[in-house]
């Protein structure tokens, strides 16, 4: 029993795509649609850190809410971040503006995985708050919007805690998959099970959607992808089944799309590297897809960016569904009023 | 005419492959096999700036050596920045240690493009030198070892001018080629002919191969790169075109790997992402590939390297002519005592 029940007679554009059916809507939202580019949110999280003001529920619930009410769009995606599991777990991380996550005590030997993952799951009674009132908000509305749970997935996570910080290429990660098998294989399950816990707290609270980021695998050989980080992956995505729709997306992610797909997706998104057209070859046509506005046209000026954003629509149309969303997130100097104009666009056809 | 005349009645294992034909050895070389991995780069470069370093050509030549004599690689590779000639052009930019290149002044209007093309090239009298010196050695080594010239391809160096430092995305870059492409096809123009220029003195100091580097290409949309990247590549290699064999690489570039080939490539360079039979299925049987070991794989246990770099060998068995190299650069933290071993293995076989 969740707080949205309220709305299962009535499903949203949103929910009927990511079920497979294509509203007569096209539904549309923006990853990072919540926080960095809305003024209104610097003003609300002003004096406060970034992980800090995930971890207070009106301020997230606040975020998740601003960019509903500023653009018509047709989700909310739960203001927070993949490192919030690690941080109540116990991890010695933070947000680092203009660098990303850093951590204390990068994991990167046996003994370091095995005093990580001594580490139990953290106490998710914020989580749980801070979508509740969100989803309150989001009922409340003349329409009601449905929210998305998110967290990240355990390679990208992994490549974090063995990198310490962003890295290109992840080489450290890479390496340990490959030197230590039995420690990368420990921690990726220690991981996993974290982001579970995340996913099923947000579904608990009302989220009726989650979306897998696996932002770095991209990175990834097929084979590597494959044998040592989707079996994790998949990991996740079995202790949500059948709770609520699933969304599994990364970037530069071209060649493990079936493969993403097959970790228990029902939803695949793309980014604005190949067209939707061709990505619906690879998925076969019952796959939804998701995306894939390349964030670089959001500064183009608008006629150039409206036949783009009308090319991704048109290319789309050979999905079960679709989805319209950027290839990757709002780009911090974003001017929000564009992504408004893209709702209107999308609404209006 | 050039200094390496003496060399074309005994081909060696690099210029057959890249020729096209299987030579009896398999050629092996490092992408920045020249610089940061070895002590012996550190040593000589004490107290000089990077860039400096390639303006000075005994320094130049003499790294560009060190890993020859160190590893027995089958090719030197000229030590130099795919930025010097922007450097030699004028534009201010340096090489921040952590960072990577940083540009004084970002090329972001259509008339910060316009100063920057009304820049002529620059003197190449420094690099005509270094590869002089460095061709002088190599040729005098009992086994004679070609030196491959390269350079930056348009999109990596306006990238770097227009971010004005190294980013993730590009998105600036990315954004002007739609935005304004007028001032888009300027700067791709000056920048295509800086690196032909670079090109072209170093295979007129004796360079017996060039390698552009398109580093970032992999960033692009495949539509974004055949209409608005390709062309300017292209511009390069045709300067070039009949002299040496022309290498091209980029890492991320499974999508646009015959792309980049048709921009007038004998060689493709392919990163780890995809194994080498799956780029020879889709480059044609008639392609030489260059690759691709995952530099991760680097800092595993030996037997797991070795494994990696036989089932790379094995891979690129379907390929017209293969070169073994990594699949992007050495990494700096690299123990070169593992790349002697790679070279021995490749050898022995």
């Amino acid at each position: 029993m969740n707080s949205s029940d309220d709305l299962s007679s009535t499903p949203s554009a949103l929910l009927s795509a990511y079920s497979g059916t294509r509203p007569e809507r096209l539904p549309v939202w923006f990853m990072r649609q919540a926080g960095r580019s809305l003024p209104e949110y610097w003003k609300v999280r002003e004096g406060t850190e970034m992980l800090e003001s995930c971890l207070r529920p009106e301020l997230s619930a606040e975020i998740t809410c601003q960019p509903v009410r500023r653009h018509g769009v047709d989700a909310a995606i739960f203001f927070s971040d993949i490192v919030i599991p690690l941080r109540l777990a116990g991890v010695d991380v933070d947000i680092v503006r203009g660098v990303g996550p850093v951590i204390g005590s990068p994991v990167r030997t046996a003994a370091d995985v095995d005093r990580l993952t001594a580490l139990p799951g953290g106490d998710m009674t914020a989580i749980r708050e801070g979508v509740g009132l969100a989803v309150r908000e989001l009922n409340g509305r003349s329409e009601p919007v449905p929210l998305i749970g998110f967290g990240g997935a355990p390679f990208t996570l992994a490549a974090y805690l063995v990198e310490g910080r962003p890295s290109r290429d992840h080489l450290a990660a890479r390496a340990m998959m490959h030197a230590d098998p039995a420690a990368w294989a420990r921690l990726m399950t220690w991981a996993a099970d974290r982001t579970a816990e995340f996913l099923l707290a947000q579904i608990d609270a009302g989220a009726r959607a989650v979306q897998l980021f696996d932002s770095w695998a991209g990175s990834l050989s097929v084979t590597d992808y494959s044998e040592r980080v989707a079996p994790y992956s998949a990991r996740v995505l079995s202790a949500v089944e059948g709770l609520v729709p699933r969304v599994h997306f990364g970037t530069g992610t071209s060649e493990i799309l079936t493969l993403m797909r097959d970790t228990g997706a029902e939803v695949v998104g793309v980014d604005h590297r190949i067209g939707l057209d061709e990505a619906v070859r690879r998925l076969g046509p019952s796959t939804v897809v998701q995306g894939n506005i390349d964030p670089a046209l959001l500064a183009a000026p608008w006629d150039v960016l409206q036949r783009h954003v009308e090319d991704v629509i048109n290319r789309g149309r050979s999905a079960a569904a679709h989805v319209l969303n950027l290839g990757h997130g709002v780009p911090p100097e974003t001017d929000p009023g564009v992504l408004t104009r893209i709702v209107e666009l999308a609404h209006a056809r």
